[in-house]
């Protein structure tokens, strides 16, 4: 069984929006057993919904349609989901009553006719409510097909994902099992590894497929499987999971299905009651924002200083004025200062710091774009790392962002 | 003239990437007046590439495809193309001696026969040479349709964009003239300001197109006018443009195109002379790492806080502990401290202060997940606002930040 997901809006096709939807819509399937085949974005025009909806069709056993059902003009997913089923629209009581809730509850404005119509929907469909918004999701059957249409914005989106759409399918479809397993490789290009993984590449069983994924300073290996038996898939992909980690288990940093790294370093530092405090410099507060991102972040987050201007390095973190005099502010001897002064200020068992040149031009120091330091202060002592990222000043954060949670998991490991 | 973009990949279909080539390649078609009719992605399979490549030539004018271009064995794409365009591979010598060179410079580890293999070229093919990666760019011309294969690495595939892309396609074809403006407006839902907007709307020219796209607390006009006289098209709209400011000018913000609220933010600061800090609490240094990341952030922004523990609020930010004791971590007083403390610490004209719980459970107040304080510290005083935000973290640390930049900007506008 395959799917499709079609993504409507012209914010798309301007590249106005880069279209978020269809990656997590994509992952819920796959974690229960649905392929998705193709997916399309195409423009908010009757047409070009129409001829989308029989391509997709012709493909597909589940079609799941985002976008264009809006109460303002320029949406036309409705209207045009209704002329594909040669269905008309008729008033659902309970989406009127959700709408004329939401207005007097939640909202200043009063309620206008075309809020109204959010209530209707296709005789044939049944409704999906959406309880984050005016406009509901609709599930048609045809023949043996489903067709999905939801809300475009990603919060209604996902609640009907979770709330509606998953169980149905459940229930509607036998599906197969897949599993995906990702691990995280570090410092060594996609080349390399393939050569060294080739006998074992060679040997590798045909349910079993391998893809390479490289990006900024790493590289990801996705083993993929699928078929009806869950114990046989689990048992054959840990097999050759645990072949990798004999032939380069040096370079394995973990696996993505565990988590993002900012999961990982705080899994560790909860599990091994340790804290952390950052101070960053190039990278402007990034390293904070995302550790801070993980839910309990604050039982061993303290927190961070973002030290843009030098001055701030010096009043609050302490860094001495001799060392940045002698060495510049974008030194190893800073970073460590920074380090260490992070750590005394808040207390804690770890702290990481950066200082580098992000660009364009040259800073409080003579130091080329792209120069980072990273430092990692632990209960044992500071270390420095040297980087040079590159010349764009969204990749350098980036990159150094990566660096530091990578170099900070690493040390946090050793404890 | 229309083009469309095909993106290859597992990983996409999977949901394990999210298609970020796809905006940015829309976006810089759009900028030279190329309209892109479908947004397409396919597996990393023979087979689903050369169904797509049909498809996409029925319809359009110029093909841009990207990824599966590497080393490995999942990448399939340039085999694919030399099959649609009977085509057979010949060595170039350009892109052999770039690959040797990018090995023999900046990579340690040893060149290998398959990184070689990346010199293999369709021979109808234009080789768009790639500086920062190994696999060359495809420029291939059949009868009067243009197909354009480029790698999938974003960095890489910008590159090609910018250098080789846009220059062949300016030359190539005929375009006309695309303007989008999309004015950005805060606090009032689509269906309300489209109600305002009804009399307007209906007197639109019909060359103008209006799309409405809401999201978190904003919702954005798009004005899209396509044509071949540049000067008609840019003097209707603007004359739009004014219309709206006269229907609903209280609420908009300013225009898309001149930039991010972080962007706005920064060019006020620097045209005024004012210098900024940040205090975060529940916004974790997600403010502070939008504001640096704008080129030249360091001439206005000092520096921040990342004062997630209640002891870094006290000890850095100077909060007093009665104010906490009285009204706990999560109250306008806090915000108020914690403004004026970065101010007072980094010295500078204006500070951003945040603090909320944004959940899952309550933190050291007994604030409701979802209450957040905002104070912006101006040279006139503070002033603090409270806003709940619902209930999903990461929904509510956005939704903060974006506040948090609308009331700075708002609050720096009166200076």
């Amino acid at each position: 069984m395959f799917a499709e997901i079609i993504t409507i809006g012209d914010e798309i096709l301007v590249g106005q929006v880069v279209d978020t939807n269809s990656a997590f819509i994509a992952k819920r399937l796959n974690e229960i057993g649905v392929s998705v085949y193709q997916i399309t974005s195409v423009q908010d025009n009757r047409d070009h919904i129409l001829q989308a909806f029989k391509e997709a069709e012709s493909r597909a056993d589940l079609i799941i349609v985002t976008g264009g059902l809006g109460p303002t003009r320029d949406d036309v997913t409705k209207q045009a989901v209704c002329e594909y089923f040669q269905d008309s629209l008729v008033e659902d009581r309970e989406v009127l009553a959700h709408v004329e809730e939401l207005f007097q509850k939640h909202l200043s404005t009063p309620i206008l006719d075309m809020n109204r119509m959010q209530a209707l929907v296709p005789s044939k469909a049944i409704v999906l409510m959406n309880r984050q918004g005016t406009a509901p999701g609709m599930w048609i059957k045809k023949d043996k097909k489903i067709f999905v249409s939801l809300p475009g914005v990603p919060l209604e989106m996902r609640e009907l994902m979770y709330g509606e759409v998953i169980p149905r399918v459940l229930k509607e479809f036998d599906r197969p099992f897949i599993l995906h397993r990702t691990l995280v490789t570090y410092g060594v290009g996609e080349s390399t590894i393939a050569h060294k993984l080739e006998a074992w590449e060679d040997r590798l069983p045909s349910y079993i497929r391998l893809a390479y994924l490289p990006s900024l300073g790493k590289v990801r290996l996705r083993l993929t499987a699928k078929g009806p038996d869950k114990n046989l898939i689990v048992a054959g992909v840990s097999a050759e999971v645990e072949k990798l980690y004999g032939i380069i288990g040096d370079i394995i940093l973990g696996e993505e299905e565990q988590g993002d790294l900012e999961l990982l370093v705080g899994g560790l530092l909860l599990k091994r009651k340790f804290t952390l405090s950052t101070a960053e410099s190039c990278t402007g507060g990034a390293i904070a924002a995302l550790i801070t991102s993980i839910p309990g972040a604050s039982s061993y987050f303290k927190g961070g200083v973002v030290s843009y201007a030098t001055e701030a390095k010096i009043d609050i973190l302490k860094v001495s004025k001799n060392t940045i005099g002698e060495h510049s502010v974008v030194s190893s001897q800073v970073a460590k200062e920074m380090a260490v002064g992070a750590q005394q200020l808040f207390k804690t068992d770890f702290a990481v710091a950066t200082t580098g040149n992000a660009g364009p031009t040259k800073g409080d120091s003579d130091a080329e774009v792209g120069t980072v330091y990273i430092a990692i202060a632990s209960p044992n002592g500071v270390y420095t790392y040297k980087f040079m990222l590159g010349n764009q000043r969204d990749r350098i954060v980036e990159k150094a962002v990566n660096k530091s949670l990578e170099l900070l998991y690493k040390e946090i490991l050793k404890f």
